[in-house]
């Protein structure tokens, strides 16, 4: 199976074949490393990796020249399995954070500002190698049994966080084995998925012959209720994951109905009652399956009148579900939990703890206000899942899953709401202390700025500003402005040093208004101010560099 | 953040508000442990899981006594955060393994055979750990560069397992960006889910004015193809998933049609042509999504006849998919891949890894014949995943996902085909022993012989068969074997040193003969016959404790 000590560096296939041929090789691969070399070196590894994360990142990941993908392409061509072992594990294992880690994305540097994946805290890893070790299989109770209990407890807590329910309704629920307050799922668009099923389902339940949508299909389903088409409202920034969970539920991607933001990118609350008002009056045969409100957007972080939209919804009794995928996490900061207020009165609220709780990849949970609504989405099997059963696989999208709620719950408990009100409290106030620097910049243009820890911004030279003024030319020059950004965000990006992601913010506007932007996502606690300032004379060294006259039609 | 070391066992509020309130404490969670006595807690542990994986889960997990699940519903109903911490990092991983854990399952005991989740090979903990700490997301190229590289490699080296295309094929599909030969998922339902949303896609596709059905719904759809119901084809053993799948997905759960299975647990070809003319003879408007074939049902670890299944298929033009969640790695044993043969002719195939790939939970995979066909499924967002680039969530079911790709790769390198052949064939070897010696001893009966891994059988004294020869009373004989056999069950999974699970065997049966069985899934290589025989030494005892009368109507 594995190698042993006697194994060349390149083994003959003749040694080989006697190595894995034997079911003694078979036992020791299970159980220990091949020898103490073997031994030694993973020791070496697993100890700078558990007790050295930072610096082992440091060292090992992230790129300082840019390999070109094409070249890196090259090297992995090779689509046979060899029938012996290529090497010894201990050589893989070299391999693997020697020559292949150097090539993957330091995500946890301070200067990756780019993307909603950052540094973990050290002891995440040692969470995460414990339930690996365990192994437990939360779909049912006797795969998993206390993590089935504390998956229930942990989802209880979660919900009071959000929902703020009182103590008598956390008694009856927390771990009732008919109801659900929440689901851990893979991530954020399964989250969104799940949310939007259980609100299908409960929307186009059974009744008279009618056996539910999930029985008898979206067609039936249309004729019993008398109707031709769902919709789903959410704002121009809603996370295409949303049109992904309408073609994927049969409702059809072009029914989810962008809603227009306003000058804050928040959702308009006039548009909104607008095209709600039209659909009624226009389309009776068409149902609003759900209104999505949506806490910290993936482009701005902003974060849509909550309270305005459940007002609607209730009005309309229409199914609110909150995309808080992103800012979820802000309500464990007493200073910013104002910011996600209404949250307490959405049907069903995503949050990903890959985001803001710090987690490792990846960790999706849906939650639901209503522990009864799930319901709409109950399976059974023989071997498993039986009515009335405590296992959890009973309602949710997945079968088989890890153990995520065991790194979750032992989180909360080292960190307290407090801990991460800490890091949420870093990231915005760092942020608006970033939108003051790039305001008093003149190359720049702080194109949104932050409410929570995003921010958008981009290079805009004052002889460009004082040339926009002018609309005649606005959309040309706008379109020179989209391709610098464009420019130095790549640039920068292959200098390898920082990393601040791009994005096109459409608005409302014309196609020819639309504007490339820097996209800066601050949540790491090691990105300080003035590490972002680097970011930025970095970026302004790049522009200067670029040497292409701002008038250049080729721009 | 965390405590400091002057904390006390029971901090006073006032210690702890000190303790978290500063950036000093937050960064250092962030970094090392806090101390060096907390330092060697974690090195304890780490060490203990990484380097005697087995000793440690044998030492610390497993009940030997039934804690009654009310009982410990009750330690887990607190519904709070703390504000501070709750407890020290090293105290509460140090609660996690002395506490916690012992109330888990240790499904890695070579005694517990009652699912499809067994021991891992040591060093999958290692690789679970790395890529936690890398924690690379694999939606996108900017959060995981090499790992997307490696991750079309390794989908690539196992669609060639199982569809054998020649290195043509290989070469140009293994680094395209533009197509797709598998996707990572969360497990097997969302691989089988997302094979029949590629197929629905792929089957109600854009034509004339019409956008498509992910674009404009199932309903527009059946309209556009002039059809009122989408059908799934599958044996009667078919996972519950599939169900979900066509609930999801807007087909409707009861449009999936079971197919009546032979002797074998085999699906009934002549029953599946039945099925199919009849479909295309009564209800013209009826069109077949899709016809599914199980390599290894969960029941019984059956195959179906894939060439037969694909004939069909191939003549209707219907798409051809294969659950081989279970059996797929079955392809790596030279001794055995025969029994899979006909699932290179699939259209789709789903594999799980955390079942016979003995991945850590979890990790589910598609492959697709055709690499153009996941195109069905594209999806598009401003800030990642733009058109045309490498990104690979451009098409799969979920966004934000674990590097999984980076364990797999590693252990095909560790293991070889040959590797994986020896588990494969030590779980089928051992199971045709196991059925020997069942049929040997006088109580039991077995009620469905391995293909694979898989066996059922029951209680069946001698008594009982000779009464069930006359068919008068058969139903309510097989009443009391199914009492008694659901009674054994639950007294030795209660007594605690070994679990064997328990379904009811449907089949093409009246309700009253269904037959609540044993099933023992045989995946560990730890498992010998001399465990099995201890086991069933175990159910005889338990048996003849019972002390129940045979015709005791009670049963």
């Amino acid at each position: 199976m594995i190698a042993t000590d006697a194994m060349a560096a390149s083994p003959s296939p003749k040694i080989r074949t006697q190595l894995v041929a034997d079911r003694e090789t078979l036992m020791r691969i299970f159980i220990r490393p091949e020898s103490d070399a073997s031994r030694q070196t993973l020791v070496k590894y697993m100890d700078q990796i558990l007790f050295g994360l930072h610096e082992f990142l440091t060292r090992h990941v992230g790129v300082t020249q840019e390999i070109s993908l094409k070249e890196l392409s090259k090297r992995f061509t090779d689509t046979h399995i060899g029938q012996h072992p290529e090497r010894k594990l201990a050589d893989v294992i070299t391999d693997l954070i020697e020559n292949i880690a150097p090539h993957a994305v330091n995500v946890a540097s301070p200067y990756f500002v780019g993307h909603m994946t950052s540094a973990l805290p050290f002891f995440m890893v040692h969470l995460k190698t414990i339930v690996a070790a365990l192994n437990q299989n939360v779909i049912k109770l006797e795969t998993s049994k206390v993590v089935s209990i504390i998956e229930k407890q942990v989802l209880a807590k979660i919900h009071r966080v959000i929902f703020q329910k009182d103590d008598a309704f956390y008694l009856k629920y927390v771990q009732n084995p008919h109801t659900t307050l929440g689901c851990f799922v893979e991530d954020g668009t399964l989250a969104n998925v799940s949310a939007l099923w259980v609100a299908r389902n409960a929307l186009l339940a059974p009744h008279n012959n009618f056996r539910g949508v999930e029985a008898e299909g979206l067609a039936v389903a249309y004729r019993a209720y008398d109707i031709d088409r769902l919709v789903v409202l959410v704002s121009r920034l809603g996370h295409y994951s949303l049109k992904k969970a309408c073609g994927v539920l049969g409702i059809g991607n072009q029914n989810l109905i962008p809603i227009d933001v306003d000058t804050n990118n928040r959702m308009d609350i006039h548009h909104l009652k607008k095209v709600v008002a039209a659909l009624h009056t226009n389309t009776p045969q068409t149902r609003i399956l759900a209104v999505v409100g949506i806490a910290g957007t993936t482009e701005t972080g902003s974060v849509d009148p909550l309270g305005a939209i459940a007002d609607i919804c209730h009005e309309h009794g229409v199914h609110f579900h909150v995309d808080a995928a992103w800012g979820g996490p802000v309500l464990m900061s007493e200073k910013y939990r104002h910011l996600l207020s209404g949250i307490e009165r959405a049907d069903s609220v995503t949050i990903d703890g890959h985001k803001q709780f710090y987690m490792p990849m990846t960790c999706g949970m849906v939650y639901f206000n209503n522990p009864d609504l799930p319901d709409a989405v109950e399976y059974h099997a023989g071997y498993v899942i039986r009515q009335g059963s405590v296992d959890l696989g009973r309602k949710s999208l997945s079968g088989s899953r890890e153990a995520s709620s065991l790194i979750l719950d032992s989180t909360l408990k080292i960190m307290g709401t407090r801990g991460y009100g800490l890091l949420i409290e870093h990231g915005i106030d760092t942020a608006h202390e970033f939108a003051d620097e790039i305001r008093k910049r003149p190359l720049f243009e702080l194109t949104t700025p932050p409410e929570l820890n995003i921010l958008t911004y981009r290079i805009h030279p004052p002889a460009a500003k004082e040339r926009m003024a002018g609309p005649h030319d606005a959309a040309t020059w706008n379109k020179r402005l989209n391709a610098i950004t464009r420019s130095v965000q790549q640039l920068q990006r292959e200098a390898g040093k920082s990393f601040v992601s791009r994005t096109t913010l459409r608005g409302n506007n014309a196609a020819d208004m639309e504007r490339v932007v820097f996209r800066c996502v601050i949540m790491n606690p090691m990105t300080t101010i003035s590490i972002l300032r680097e970011i930025l004379d970095e970026q302004e060294n790049i522009y200067h560099q670029l040497d292409i006259p701002l008038e250049s039609s080729t721009l």
